[in-house]
């Protein structure tokens, strides 16, 4: 074994401590949540068979699946002529598993392994790491968590009412003021294509709309005509691409005028307006959410609600987003389950967070005692009264080594850890320890008692 | 896009409600612990360059290794000379990076990537999976959880009192109480071929004894005059070997005189009854806790103490180990980096909990209400309802569709959900709501005020 400079694969991240505190703090929040809405916890392989993932995310996501080489003898299958014709021979015989790409795929295949199991309408939530052999640039890596969460085997539109609802919980608790829920539906989109007299080409209508964000309308229109839209359907779809700025109820009146014509897009609107009553009664105002009859998210998989989420004043956009898909497992051989579905992207709220500087000061599972010692018989004391601290429910630690006073309150330093309780003679003779806040700089001499409470009430005032 | 059957990687498993819930629940009181001790939780990605990870396990872990294809031209580097070259000229080409196998050698690689922000003695845990291409049997998967803490930077034995320390408390939340923490040291097997005039020769000696339990003692006798013990040899063994029904006292005692003649012996055992005397500063008994001169674990990077947990009764064996290691980092460049660990096998002790009975009949995540409604405008009801319960901390659903009350309870059954809240045209019409409490029968009609305290009421009886 020779000496080497270690590294990791590019892309790839190590989460240290203060990284794992801060992702576990948005976790969390995002698990609690799920729970109280009665969403179930899932865990899927990091490997699925290929046959499971090959095909799914277009030719594109095809070629960004990690593939795992079959182990033991892996060349045994491919013979000369294999290797001599190249890759897409090869590959099937090298590699039979890949790594999960992202949650939605592996979710489909378990529901229908398991739809005998399963009591449906089945609320699931998943939080796991998916990998992507893309080109890793700032924001975007090799390997990322997803965190979702679906209803399937229902249509009801309280799940609808229900994921808004999550969403103005989660930011709610992290103190996040500055969003915008959109909202939208796909029937309503066909509807806008009826109207426009292009019934069926909604998706044309759609990758082009999507675009009015980025490129604005003059060329969505170009793109449109080039596409086979005739001036008559621009003259129609105006009112849409004009983006009024016009109020949710304001939009609801509009769209029931512009949509009369059309069943579907009646029927879209109908839904949108149901959700819309659902959140009511469960008591939730408005406010974050904008309806924005133009939301497609491009993924042409959305059969009724579009959702997506995106900050305000940072620069980083979309946080969240998902809708309802009516077919997610027909591919696997189960057809007709409908269901509805989010996901959070986990970095991008870190990155929200972290800019906003919203992350908790203190994270409540770091340590918050040190317990620094002015020699061999401290030392002792410390770790007697160590375990007191631990039996109240205090994360504590002594430093280990006998060492000078000055590196041990670095060590605190360095772990940001808010307290420490010294121990010298005096302390010991008299069976107190001085208790040093590291944020105040006050530093009290303290029976263990005085100071279990002392710290923490100071861990309730953080709270 | 065929229809086809699914199917997941043999070797590995999907994680549904009810396994999640439990296994969460191990690796929730495991967490609790390691932070209440101060421990910094630490993640590193899956894939590791297999630089980092090829030489590190034997030649067999090489084999069980899992290599990730490159991405893109994987063929680019491998000429037609080298592809019949075979396997061991082939692989080095076609993949650079491979799945993590254990939690030790990343740590041991984050460590020195990162010696100069890590503020030492660092106490980190981590629960991540690791991947082995083993041939999957009963209890053996090719994906499993490794949940390991280990402090570095130090060598003070105040650390090894609190692994054990740890270990009580993680296995007293439990309520597991049939199980033996072995002890031993290094140095006192050192000391042992020492005293038996075979010294240096420990490893063989470790391999030998380490077969005590599986193969009885003469067996390993005959082994041992293999590898060259001559009889004298064997004759100073007989009081180890013997392996004579000791306490702890009894145990010290005996090994005070045995390793006399002996430097590191006795140093060895100086050091075990630092750990004790330690253990003793804590509060801890000597309750559970085995000295056990024979223990080696067969892992030779031990130099100082050696763990090891047995859960009696279930057939299942070693549920924890670990020991002292002093040079973790040294295969990276950084030399005399101390440490100690240990890690909890997750599979086994969910075998073990399961075996025993001893998971929580109600997982405090899960649904504890469902709403089921008579109709339309019950179901109306049911979502106001439902924010209320949510708003005082329960984690609450209501059934989405409308559907009869059968259906609805089968439901709640088969989710294990203990109450349901059902809304009728009475209810309706008083406001109230009957509540059904799932384990009894029980049935009453309360306000939503009372209903909240009920549930709230059964959840404290069962914490």
């Amino acid at each position: 074994m020779s000496k080497q400079k270690p590294s990791i694969p590019k892309g790839m991240r190590d989460f240290g401590p203060t990284e794992m505190a801060r992702r576990n703090y948005i976790l969390d929040t995002i698990k609690d949540t799920f729970r109280l809405f009665g969403f179930d916890q899932l865990e899927t392989p990091a490997m699925e068979n290929l046959s499971t993932l090959t095909g799914k995310y277009g030719d594109e996501g095809d070629q960004l699946l990690f593939k795992v080489l079959n182990s033991g003898e892996f060349l045994k299958k491919v013979s000369e002529t294999d290797f001599n014709n190249g890759e897409s021979v090869v590959l099937p015989l090298l590699a039979e598993k890949g790594l999960r790409y992202d949650l939605t795929v592996p979710f489909a295949r378990y529901v229908v392994m398991h739809q005998n199991e399963i009591s449906f309408p089945f609320k699931r939530f998943q939080m796991q790491p998916v990998w992507r052999a893309d080109r890793p640039q700032k924001g975007r890596y090799r390997e990322f968590y997803q965190c979702d969460a679906d209803v399937v085997g229902t249509d009801s539109l309280i799940c609808e009412a229900e994921i808004i609802s999550m969403i103005k919980r989660v930011f709610a608790v992290f103190g996040l003021n500055e969003y915008t829920i959109h909202i939208n539906n796909r029937k309503i989109l066909s509807g806008i294509a009826e109207v426009a007299g292009e019934a069926g080409k909604e998706s044309e209508l759609c990758v082009a709309i999507d675009k009015l964000d980025k490129i604005g309308r003059k060329k969505v229109e170009e793109e449109l005509s080039q596409k086979g839209f005739p001036a008559k359907a621009l003259a129609a779809l105006a009112p849409i691409l004009d983006l009024p700025d016009r109020s949710n109820s304001e939009w609801l009146v509009f769209l029931k005028e512009y949509l009369r014509q059309s069943a579907v897009g009646a029927n879209g609107l109908e839904e949108l307006e149901e959700v819309l009553s659902f959140l009511s009664l469960m008591g939730e105002d408005e406010h974050y959410l904008k309806l924005d009859p133009v939301l497609a998210r491009g993924l042409s998989y959305y059969t009724g609600a579009i959702f997506e989420v995106k900050v305000g004043g940072v620069g980083i956009g979309s946080v969240s987003g998902g809708g309802r898909y009516d077919n997610l497992t027909g591919v696997f051989g189960l057809p007709d389950i409908s269901g509805v579905g989010f996901s959070f992207g986990v970095d991008r709220l870190y990155d929200v967070l972290d800019a906003l500087d919203l992350f908790p000061q203190q994270q409540p599972d770091s340590t918050q005692l040190l317990l620094a010692h002015f020699g061999e018989e401290e030392r002792k004391q410390g770790v007697k009264l160590l375990a007191a601290f631990r039996k109240a429910g205090i994360s504590s630690e002594i430093y280990p080594d006998l060492a000078k006073i000055k590196k041990q309150f670095n060590h605190a330093d360095k772990k940001n850890i808010p307290f420490v309780g010294v121990l010298g003679s005096e302390e010991l003779a008299s069976g107190t320890l001085s208790l040093k806040d590291m944020n105040t700089g006050n530093q009290e001499t303290l029976s263990l008692e005085k100071a279990i409470s002392r710290i923490k009430g100071a861990d309730q005032d953080l709270a």
